[in-house]
C-alpha cells in the first residue's frame, strides 16, 4: 500500500497557501472578514481554527466551544489549548440545558438520535453567534466524513464554507502537524464526543487510514469496486464503504423541489453561489 | 397585469397529481413511504400536509405542531383544523423551552436572531420526529420565498423533498383552494408567526399578489430588471426584488469546499440525489 501512501502525501506549504487565500477570498466575496468555528478540540476542528486565524487574524476568528453535560474533560481542554495558542476571540455555550428538554420529552430516543439533536443545536448556537460577530461559519468536516457521510445532516456538517473538506482525515493530519496543532490533539482517537466512550473507528468498524486508501482509490483514481478488491481490499470492506458513499449522496446535494413550471429552482433557475455580489 | 395573472394561473388537477407522484416516487427512491410536515397552521404547511396525505394516506403521514410561548392561538388552531379535517398522525412539541436558555443567555438577541433560533428548533423536532415516525421529511417552502430567501437557512427550508418550492404563494393559495384546505387558512395575512404581530407582507413590504407578478417576468419570462420597468413596475421594488434574488443565492446551493485534490465533492464528484437507490 505504500504507493497510495505516497499519493496521499499532501504538500502542505502548498495546501496552507490554498486554503487561507479559500477562506479569506469566500468571505470577501460575500462582504465579510470574520470568521467562526465550533471548537470541540478534535483535530478537525483545530486545524479549521488554525487556518482561520492565519486568513484572517485571531482578532477576526470566533471559537466556540459547545459541550453537554457528558463531554469529555479531554475536549475543553484541548479546545482551551488552542485557543490560548492561537489567542483567537472565544465563547463557551452549554448545550445541556436546550436539548435536555427533548431528551426529556422522549425517553426513548436512542444515541444516534440524541447525537443527531446535539449537533443541530451546536449548529443553532454557531450560526447565531456568527450574526453577533459579523462572520460566518466556517465548517470543518474532511473529505472522509463527507464521502462517507459520516456526520449531521444540517449540524455539525453546515457551514457557509469548508476548508477541511477536500482533505482525507489522514490529510488533516498532515496538515495540522505542519500548522503546529498540538500532537495530544492529532494523535489522540477520533470521537464525535455525542456519547460517552464513543470513538470514530469503533462506531465505523474500521481505521481512518485503510479507509483513506481506499477512498482515494475510489473517488481520486476512479476505480471500480473490483478492483479495489484486485488491489489487495477486503471485499466485504469494499462493498461497505462503497455503498456508505452512494447512499449518503443525499447529504451532499439540496433537497428536490418538484417541477411544475417552466423555471425551477435546482433544476433549470441555476447561479454561481456568488451571483448576487 | 391581467397576462401576467393569467400566466401565473395553475391547471390545479394536473398540479395536484405531479406533486402526489413527486412526494410518493421520491420516499420510495429512498426506501421509505412515510413522510412529516411541521404543519403550522399557515397556508404553505397545510397544503403540504394535504398533498402528503393524499400520496400517502392519512396513517403515513405525521404533521407536527411545534408552538412557542407567544404563538398565535390561531395557528394553533387552524393546524388543529387541518389535522382533523384529514385524519392524519399528530404530535405538538412546544419549542419554549428548549430555546429559551439561549434567549436569557443571550439578553440582547433581536427579532431575527430569535426568529432563526425558533426555526432551526423547529428543524431538529422535525428531523428527530422523522427517524421515529420512520418517514422523510416534507418541506413546505413556496417559491417566492426561496427566490427572495425569504427563510431560515437549515431551519424552514431544512427538508428532504419540496412538493411546494415551484408554486408562488398565489398558486400556493389556487391549489389550496382546490385541495379543500379551510378558507380561513387561505385568507389570513401570511405570518412566519416568529413574533406577535410578523406579517410577511409587512416585513417584506409589498405585497405576494405583486411580488409574485414581478417574480414570474424575471424568472419564468427571463425579462431583465429594466424589462420590468418598462412594463409596469416600480423602479425601485424591481430592484429590492432583484437584490433579495440575488443576495439570497447561497441558500439555494451546498456550501463551496476547497479543491486542493484531484476529485472534490461539489466541483467533480458529482451524483444524482438518489445514486445510492
Amino acid at each position: 500500500m505504500d504507493w497510495i501512501d505516497e499519493g496521499l502525501r499532501i504538500n502542505t506549504d502548498l495546501a496552507h497557501r490554498i486554503l487561507t487565500d479559500f477562506i479569506r477570498d469566500e468571505l470577501a466575496r460575500h462582504g465579510f472578514e470574520r470568521g467562526v468555528v465550533g471548537l470541540s478540540g478534535g483535530v478537525d476542528s483545530s486545524l479549521a481554527c488554525y487556518l482561520t486565524a492565519a486568513a484572517l487574524g485571531p482578532e477576526n476568528t470566533l471559537a466556540v466551544r459547545m459541550p453537554y453535560r457528558t463531554s469529555s474533560p479531554d475536549s475543553l481542554e484541548h479546545a482551551t489549548a488552542v485557543i490560548n495558542e492561537l489567542g483567537v476571540e472565544e465563547l463557551t455555550v452549554e448545550i445541556t440545558e436546550m436539548v435536555e428538554p427533548l431528551f426529556v420529552r422522549f425517553p426513548d430516543m436512542d444515541q444516534i438520535r440524541r447525537g443527531n439533536v446535539m449537533a443541530r443545536a451546536r449548529m443553532i448556537i454557531l450560526y447565531d453567534q456568527s450574526v453577533a460577530f459579523n462572520g460566518l461559519v466556517v465548517g470543518t468536516g474532511n473529505k472522509t466524513e463527507l464521502l462517507l457521510g459520516y456526520s449531521t445532516l444540517y449540524g455539525d456538517s453546515a457551514c457557509a464554507l469548508n476548508p477541511n473538506g477536500d482533505l482525507y482525515k489522514t490529510q488533516i493530519r498532515q496538515l495540522a502537524a505542519a500548522e503546529g496543532v498540538p500532537q495530544a490533539i492529532i494523535e489522540k482517537p477520533p470521537s464525535a464526543d455525542l456519547w460517552q466512550g464513543q470513538t470514530d473507528e469503533g462506531e465505523l468498524g474500521f481505521t481512518y487510514e485503510n479507509v483513506d486508501r481506499l477512498l482515494y482509490l475510489l473517488v481520486d483514481l476512479h476505480y471500480r469496486p473490483e478492483e479495489c478488491v484486485e488491489a489487495g481490499f477486503d471485499e466485504m470492506f469494499v462493498r461497505e464503504v462503497h455503498r456508505r458513499m452512494r447512499e449518503s449522496q443525499f447529504k451532499r446535494v439540496m433537497p428536490p423541489i418538484a417541477k411544475v413550471s417552466g423555471r425551477t429552482v435546482g433544476h433549470d433557475f441555476l447561479y454561481p453561489r456568488d451571483w448576487g455580489t
